[in-house]
């Protein structure tokens, strides 16, 4: 039966669909043009979908997020309510996705390698040709006479291109009276020494183009919650601007499980790949702007990301990675082109996705490896890449082994009440007084506080552990002489900023669930490279760097992060916070197709441990549910910080 | 300025669009989405298109082929008048193309090569494969997996897949419970001889699909009038469907030249490339259901065709195959897939183009000297392949001379009076009683006379010659003593047919321009093939066999085509009729790699020569502008004929 299914939104539209019985109503929705997040990917979970029914019944196959006062009032959960009946809808607010541009934190210095040898690493080149015009005496088709000149000028023996190149050549040839510049990728020839691989042709130009002015390349790291992309000039190596985006995947799930989830639902897979798609084309928009170059000056490509957002990315089916025994689709992805891939630049530049190991250590681990060095140190090295998934890898020169745990998303702020990611109005640090329990604390952007960011959370986690408002189970001591601590709706909570000074006007709280989850996060962590290291014959002392790779990693207080019992108690000296390893990766690869069979060559080398699989992780991770730790003696600098309190 | 411009077809129906001025009325029409043929490709030349414009008034560039009642009439010529007003258009009733499918005369017996052996000779193979499946202790990717299982079990090093294709590993292995069956193309393994090259991953199936049931390829020849299809069971090498229809072009040029000029008008090229596409696809979806096979089950097609066909089937422009020194875009295309040619076939079949000469002598002729075995002859061989253009071919096994002639479409029938294609309704073979000058005719399909098709025209022109109706230029002898025999609007003409017996009601007539056309096109091919053999230094005597292939030389009567001069005069028996050589040679190299390695050779080795270079052949077309020739010694059995009457 069909039913009319009509939406309001908040600016008074009302937009009218036909629908059958059954439909969902975020479907419903989706064919009437709105777009109703579902930060968990339409499981249900989350309650963020939630709409109000003003007319009609609806059927709520499930109304978890729900309070009875809410479904009184008609709320349902449009990725769980079905339609059976007429019915009108109205869509509250949604949550905006903020554009962070370059602007942003997320801006780095980058330094071309030293040895960067535009002729002898990179794999695409611009030449430049002369032909012999054709006569009634030498009628070689165009193509040949393209062959022949890229033969014997460039020693280039087997040039191939696309259909749609091939139906441009003849025009650039005469447009170019003969004298055209090429762009080719030179990748199968240089990575197996032989000359007669295939040698991709990218552009063909007419006239000559100065061989050294700019040729353009892209590195770009897919995050699960932001997609960053840095423009290179192939020719010098520079990177010549940054653009970072929330990928807009987001707004069907949180996390990769809940974006695997929404996959396999209906349209999901398409809808996440072009969500994806859209975002890195609006950096790569924004970057050639910046440049001022067009989208076909781009020739080239290197993606890193978790195997999740490569599999999303390129519409290749995911749930494998999400079900038992956890297997990828893919892991050493065949060079594509941008046409291919749906990429907004040249349609014929080579789009290199690198390579994972495991459904939970992708691309943007090998990535992280070769730029943190890691493959190539002299001593036992830990890299630890902490995001929503915490990903771990140990070793030297000689040896690598990673392995992934869940740490789930609280320490990007979704899972905490007020949690929210590091952006304009995020609290990112802060210092409680330890007699008075007042708190100081730094916002992003300077103005009134929103909510908490990760690295404002570890802050107030290690602060309210340290001063005694929470014990070392995570329990708030309701004891303590302070209107912040009280009971909350939640059980005890620690009020962070007032109603008077937040920006919502409503207080801005630690409550008893969001230290559970973070305990979580930081105990899958821990546990994770303490097991890794048990696994390998190897104790945590004789480790004797700690990279951390993530942008989220670069803000992290090391003290606070050790006092919480996230990284371990070491002398500060050797940890090292490396922000986005993975895209850093990414542009050494785009640069270097040395560097690049390097990752090829990380990827095939990493031992991959399934925590999952083993008794030891999980009895670790219940060891280090506490604050730091059960066992106090590993963090002996904590110690004496409590006994100093 | 714009206006509306209304169009009225023949069923009433009335459409109007909104056009600036200055537009064309056939662009106009387009828009209208009404289809005006234009056989001349926009021209001005064949009057095909002319429309009547019944109100407002529109301006003529060019009205070459309408009286000036005609115009007064409001006739206009939709490709050459453009408008200035609001105007009112009549759609004149369009020439239909009849649907011509295996049921009609093209249908040839084909005995499948003694020595084909699928395993060694075909590149395509079906092959089984059984994976281990994957668990916690091996959680190797599904790609990873498949390709080491192509190692271990087929020894298939390097096998590669598209992205489309990549999406649905997962699924089959799982669906398949890690039994599968591949389809692979090894054509860059067995060319090479080297294991490490690129294997082609066509298909990937759940389950153990039977390795010897049918594999299904197609051999396909694109004529300028008629596309032929044959349908192949790889495994066997049998032909299990034929299938034929005319070229969707054709409402867009009849010859090659005219399809150049409209390719090189507006949106003329990709026009022309559906048009085909839309040909062929036809045919694959007839030949399938007379298979009971689906596109997706075919795996491979080789495409032959003369080289202007090749280029508007792949969107290469053409127009420098018409211009001055007449150079082709490529003659050695790469190996495509059908997704990207557009073919409805599985989008991952390989779809193999073969390889052409020249601008004039395409993969039609590289493919028909392979079926003819010219390549392979002990003795000298001329090989002709005479359509719209004559192509000739001259040489044995130790070398090989080609050119091509333009001898223009009358032996298709067109420009021609009473003219037209070899189908229902057309005189193919006509006597005439050398006293009273009453002819007997043959109909094809038994009915009532059309026109007259080719075979019906050179048999018409030598008897009319034999029996004096004609002199040696072609007159029309207004002596004779018959009714049929007199003077027409363009000179004077002989009626084959009087209405009363036509279809139409109308006379069925031989003009003196018709006559002038005719002896152009046997004259351009008869001064080809003797040029290029004095140009060799060989006699025609020392010819031992003449090799005649097109679908219409297989219905010409020898005796009658030496009469008017078309073919040499010698022993009947040297001739051979082969029919279309040209599929026949693309079946041959759909089945065989090292056929289709030939082909190649053969394109490479031919040496093409340039007629319109040369003087010599302009001066041999002058001498055999005449019935048979001037000089009569040359043709000694038409001599002694001739004494006879």
């Amino acid at each position: 039966m069909e039913h009319l299914i009509t939406f309001t939104t908040p600016d008074q539209n009302s937009i009218s669909v036909k629908s059958q019985t059954g439909m969902l109503l975020s479907d419903a929705a989706h064919l009437a043009g709105i777009d109703i997040g579902q930060p968990c990917g339409g499981q249900g979970r989350c309650g963020r979908c939630a709409v109000q029914v003003t007319d009609g019944t609806v059927r709520r196959r499930s109304a978890l997020r729900l309070s009875p006062a809410d479904i009184e009032q008609g709320f349902a959960l449009a990725c769980q309510t079905v339609v059976e009946d007429d019915v009108s809808i109205y869509v509250p607010p949604q949550e905006k996705i903020e554009r962070r541009l370059t602007t942003d934190r997320v801006v780095a210095e980058v330094t071309v390698p030293a040895d960067y040898d535009y002729l002898s690493d990179q794999t695409v080149r611009r030449i430049h040709l002369e032909l012999t015009p054709p006569s009634m005496d030498d009628q070689t088709d165009d193509w040949s006479r393209l062959q022949t000149a890229l033969r014997l000028q460039h020693r280039l023996e087997n040039v191939t291109c696309s259909l749609p190149l091939l139906q441009k050549i003849g025009a650039a040839l005469r447009e170019g009276e003969w004298q055209v510049t090429a762009i080719v990728d030179l990748a199968n020839v240089l990575q197996s020494g032989e000359s007669d691989r295939p040698v991709w042709l990218i552009d063909l130009q007419p006239g000559h183009v100065d061989e050294y002015s700019s040729l353009w390349g892209t590195a770009i790291d897919i995050g699960t919650t932001t997609v960053s992309l840095w423009m290179v000039n192939l020719v010098t190596g520079e990177v010549k601007a940054q653009a970072a985006e929330y990928n807009g995947q987001i707004a069907r799930g949180e996390d990769v499980i809940s974006r695997i989830v929404y996959a396999g639902k209906g349209n999901g897979r398409e809808d996440l790949r072009q969500r994806v798609l859209d975002t890195m084309n609006v950096l790569l928009e924004i970057a050639c702007k910046r440049v001022k170059a067009k989208p076909e000056d781009i020739v080239k490509a290197t993606i890193a990301g978790n195997s999740t957002m490569m599999h999303l990315l390129l519409g290749i089916p995911a749930e494998n990675i999400r079900l038992s025994p956890f297997i990828t689709g893919v892991n050493h992805l065949p060079v594509m082109t941008a046409r291919e891939v749906g990429l907004s630049a040249n349609p014929e530049a080579s789009v290199d996705c690198l390579p994972g190991v495991a459904s939970y250590v992708g691309a943007d681990i090998t990535a992280g490896v070769l730029s943190a060095g890691v493959d190539s140190a002299e001593e036992t090295t830990l890299f630890l890449d902490v995001g929503t998934n915490g990903e771990i890898v140990l070793g030297d020169r000689d040896w690598l082994v990673t392995c992934a745990c869940s740490a789930g998303p609280a320490f990007e702020g979704a899972g905490v009440v007020n949690g929210m990611r590091a952006t304009t109005g995020a609290i990112e640090e802060v210092w409680i007084n330890s007699e008075t329990f007042e708190p100081t604390y730094r916002v992003i952007g300077g103005g009134k506080p929103k909510g908490i960011c990760g690295s404002g959370l570890i802050s107030l986690l290690s602060e309210a552990f340290i001063t005694g408002i929470l014990d070392k189970r995570g329990n708030v001591n309701l004891m303590a002489t302070s209107s912040r601590v009280r009971e909350g709706a939640h059980g005890g909570e620690y009020v962070v900023a007032w109603g008077a000074e937040s920006e919502s006007g409503e207080d801005i709280v630690l409550s008893r669930v969001d230290v559970d989850n973070l305990l979580r996060a930081k105990a899958a962590i821990y546990a994770g490279f303490t097991v890794l290291a048990e696994t390998v014959g190897i104790s945590l002392e004789a480790v004797s760097k700690v990279l951390v790779g993530g942008s989220f990693g670069k803000y992290i207080n090391v003290e606070k992060a050790v006092q919480i019992g996230l990284l371990p108690d070491m002398d500060w000296s050797r940890f090292e916070f490396l922000g986005n390893t993975s895209v850093k990766g990414a542009y050494l690869a785009l640069l270097d197709w040395q560097k690049r069979e390097r990752i090829t060559e990380i990827a095939k080398r990493m031992t991959y441990i399934e925590l999952s699989a083993d008794n030891t992780f999980y009895e670790a991770f219940t060891s280090a549910l506490f604050l730091p730790h059960t066992d106090l003696s590993k963090f002996p600098s904590v110690e004496s910080a409590l006994q100093k309190n």
